[in-house]
């Protein structure tokens, strides 16, 4: 895994958000990722609501917060229509995505690329695609308002290649190739 | 219903009890009946970890706190199975019964049997089994401090059948008769 | 100093009460005394809100909530008149005695004989005149509540007249002449 | 008033400086002004407190935090020596000035000149010199937090005669003649 910058998310289904969601597409924004569990104490009563309350305070910015359903145990009790309810019961609008099922390890795909160590665990991803904040546990709102803030305060990312001059979007980029 | 004396529970089943609990059994103790949903946030974040610390705080009088699993909506996402993961993952140690399911109506029996208006409800039980104070939404600790001790500083109940000398433990009693 | 009974209290100004009160006149009801200093961040952010909540919550029983301003530092920032400003500022209305000034040492007299640590202290007084609990600094508001309430539950104190062996509910006790 | 730039701040007294700031003094750095009273609840409870974590969590940054108390009422009680007492009672480590009386007006300058509508108010100032945000009563640590961070991603002001071309360190600028 390359450390600095985020890999892409593998996502199975989406709230909240009438289309998905990709980091490549999301290139030159800022984007929070708040990886939860909807049983996790830290993130019912803590992590969540921060995010949730960071969706809402930045709206009117470009910032993206997406909340990655990270399930690592307990896997009957948090399946989607589970996390479904939860949503509608907790008055979540953030964008929610499902993180990919492991195969032949309870650790969901995109927890493991980004070498998560548990819930509620945040990424702060930068206009670059550069992970600039990694946080576990229960983390204070002053913090992340500020480094969410400096985020968003840098220029936009301007891709190399569109600087470069090409308009194509089926080219590959230094993160994919487009399928055809 | 006698609006003035408690319901008899209703029960499918128990967690962190090794034997199911009834109010008749129960009869000159103070009860402390907390229902709640796993998935309502009002319960998660106060009511819930209320009922929780009153269990620890009050654990060397006679109170017997009691969580009740009332589902009324979301069935599917708050199945028992699901609800031993929340017991778990929150750390609850207090006994808690899942409310018998209504039959042609999404609340449960027991719900409907004490009149509940949602969750997180609280039920305060005298030793004599009379309904002492009835809370809905989130209850100041102060208050339900002194509610409870109130209820435990009552002298203990003294049951009829007993003082009149039976043992006979199948025999009928006010609230009911055993079956054979 | 007995340490079963609380000593009286010497006191040289009274804020949000028309009389001077003391232990001896309260013998028969439950009393809280909350000792604090007006510039200990505890009592400021903990204590006193809680004790004037105390004030509140009980003010339909016979509790007495008394606020004891023991300076034991800092005597020129904290004296009556930067008191009366701090308790209008606060919104404080439970009585709220000025602990007079030790002789020789920065502790006051009341202070001295109750033996307090520090602030805040809690000093929680039978209808007998007994210390029912002593705390010192940040108590849990289900205990505080739960301790008012078993400290109110009790029956109502019998004066020493008639533990010494009178049995006449007529006669006068220190505390009033019943009519016949 | 300007009501663009911050106007200078008129102070009889420093805590926790060894010398006196002016915001000309910090001119191309941001400024949090915090004003207060220390006997004002939501300045104890809230606003102080806040000030004094931006003052820790930026200490890297070249934020410059101010408290700054500005008494309008009970003077007598809230004097220099008082607010002594309370800055070592709540160990307060941030710089704190004493806004000047006024004349003839309860209210200090300084507070007039920010045209404060009471406590607590902040006032956040950008390198540039003008105010960025101007709260009153309680603020979101979030909220702060990220005011804070954007006036920090800020570029360093450049002052307008450098701009202008000149290098000459030894000229006016519009805030100061150097001395040879």
């Amino acid at each position: 895994m390359n450390t600095r910058f985020a890999p892409e998310l593998a996502v199975t289904r989406w709230f909240n958000s009438p289309k998905s969601l990709t980091l490549a597409g999301l290139r030159g924004r800022p984007v929070l990722i708040h990886a939860f569990q909807m049983l996790c104490p830290g993130c019912v009563i803590h992590g969540t609501p921060q995010a949730q309350k960071a969706h809402m305070m930045f709206r009117d910015s470009d910032l993206q917060v997406i909340g990655l359903h990270t399930v690592f145990e307990h896997h009957d009790a948090m399946n989607p229509g589970a996390l479904e309810a939860y949503i509608h019961e907790f008055r979540l609008t953030m964008p929610i995505a499902v993180d990919q099922p492991g195969e032949g390890t309870p650790t969901p795909v995109t927890m493991r690329r980004l070498g998560l160590r548990g819930t509620p665990s945040s990424v702060l991803i930068g206009r670059d695609g550069s992970i600039r904040h990694h946080g576990f546990g229960q983390e204070d709102d002053m913090a992340v308002g500020a480094l969410i803030a400096a985020a968003i305060a840098e220029k936009p990312f301007t891709p190399a290649l569109a600087a470069a001059g090409t308009d194509d979007a089926d080219a590959c980029t230094d993160e994919f190739c487009p399928a055809p």
